[in-house]
């Protein structure tokens, strides 16, 4: 069996490059796959003349352009044939690569992922699944890639949700609860309503409506919303813990047991989101993670880019919106 | 200048009659005020008979009924004239009370002011505007009484929001944001586009869109949106946040100090929602707390309502709403 090829984004991300070649290390160490570093090869060469990579497979092509984070993704992705992330998605689509990872800007990530693959049949809107803030086996999707939906978009989004936490995360027979303003059957928007219907027949473990307090919670296993409330509740959700951390630390000042219960939790629910989170629905496979992820979240997305790949996740999504 | 004269809900909540009572006691010890308990009268005579009530003008409305949770609240509010929501409502309706205080039901609350006071002239929706989970200065409206609504609803929401934060509150010139999946102007879904245009016309101080960090991180005074979006931001944070302090006991536990630190934040982020919120756009002043709340709640609420009465708020919004 041919190893794993896997393309990081060495651009992206806030620690870029240092921390996403330190990383891309760390998974070369534990998993026997090939990868390639795209970016500025320069600095990539840099980077990795800093740690011992004797015997690892790592190759690095040359990506010089970079997408910022105030330009119109779709724009650039266009314009910017030699950005790292484009470069990356490039790599998927001439085979030379099984899947992407980057921590870069989400919006050009999607971009350039619809760009360069294009949807899985029947997609129109793939979705950006999460894990949750770290709160257990709890995924949130859209988590932000579509402002406006249709009723079938989310119910696309609850049959990919579903088969990605169960082949990749490892959840038998996952939980799917539809977010809503209540838990009985007639709350929710119009859309929601419709999305409701559609899921009572979808054959999915459909759970009903669960509320706000559904995530924190970990009362389903994939939470399905439109993007738009998706990215609320997930930058509210990070705030919030942020701020209530802040607030720990500044109430109780040098105090040992709070600065690790903060550390702790910080761990726990801020870096979380490390590994990284697959748009589903593109032909291909591409993993986004948090711009602030350093080496160990690096080496993260690449254990679920494996998983994903070895589960066969691109055909089970195929199959799966075939039979919907 | 006679006293101000108030209804009490002496039904409402998880803790009624009995905190509802004391919360009413306390309020009216510490303000030069008249109080309408209303409810089961021999429920209420009990609790006060166990306070020290001399001098304070506190007089018992009997109203026998209550509305369950899984009752439809309209049809509830319809049928049963007795309920103790229903009475207060009646009260301020034929002028014996100027507001009502609740911390039953949200719903059966919505509909019996509805139902019984009406609509202040040019509102189709009333928002309910509550203080973000006790993050500084931090107000969302609608937190939950309208699902669907219009650009127009969501303008008056920011229109009210912005009067009652700056008559009640006391917030001078308030920074208002929508809510939304992005700061740009150009983010967010269809309606909030159409709002955002509306608002930077308005005279409000309007400082455009905000993203969900801005709720913990008090980015603006008053943070519109629908009621679908505010139930879940509301309900999301509120578990958010008590899910972590539950994590905070679990992970160290008999720590003297990580536990006052638990009961400190838990203090002024679950149970600062108390006070009450009032909704905004009824023809008449009607504040609803949360269904934990207790005494210091209760009489934080009625310091509330003080406020709303004295600061002529229902003819502020009237005047507001009729120069928009």
């Amino acid at each position: 069996m041919s190893r794993i090829r896997l393309a990081i984004d060495a651009s992206g991300g806030d620690y870029a490059p240092d921390e996403i070649t330190a990383g891309a290390i760390l998974g070369a160490r534990q998993y026997p796959i090939e990868l390639t570093l795209v970016g500025q090869s320069e600095q990539i060469e840099a980077c990795l003349s800093r740690h011992a990579v004797d015997g690892l497979a790592i190759d690095i092509v040359d990506a010089p352009e970079t997408i910022e984070l105030d330009e119109d993704p779709v724009l650039a992705v266009r314009k910017k044939k030699d950005a790292s992330i484009v470069v990356c998605c490039e790599l998927v689509h001439e085979d030379r690569a099984e899947a992407v990872i980057s921590m870069g800007h989400a919006g050009a990530g999607l971009a350039a992922a619809l760009f360069t693959l294009g949807r899985l049949p029947g997609v129109d809107r793939p979705g950006l699944i999460v894990p949750y803030l770290g709160f257990r086996d709890t995924y949130l999707i859209d988590a932000g890639a579509n402002t406006e939906v249709l009723p079938q978009n989310m119910l696309q989004f609850a049959i990919m949700g579903s088969l990605y936490v169960e082949r990749v995360i490892g959840i038998t027979n996952p939980l799917i609860g539809l977010l809503s303003n209540g838990s009985a059957p007639n709350t929710g928007n119009a859309i929601g309503q419709q999305v409701y219907a559609l899921l009572q027949v979808s054959g999915l473990n459909f759970i009903g409506n669960v509320e706000g307090f559904a995530l924190p919670q970990s009362a389903a296993n994939v939470i399905v919303t439109d993007g738009f409330t998706g990215d609320i509740a997930l930058k509210l959700g990070e705030g919030l813990v942020t701020e209530l951390l802040k607030q720990a630390e500044e109430t109780a000042p040098n105090n040992e047991s709070v600065a690790a219960l903060v550390d702790r939790l910080q761990e726990q629910h801020i870096y979380a989101r490390s590994g990284a989170a697959p748009v589903l629905g593109i032909n291909g496979l591409i993993f986004i993670g948090h711009s602030r992820s350093k080496a160990p979240a690096v080496a993260g997305a690449i254990g679920n880019a494996i998983r994903a790949v070895e589960g066969g996740l691109l055909n089970a999504l195929r199959d799966g919106l075939k039979a919907a």
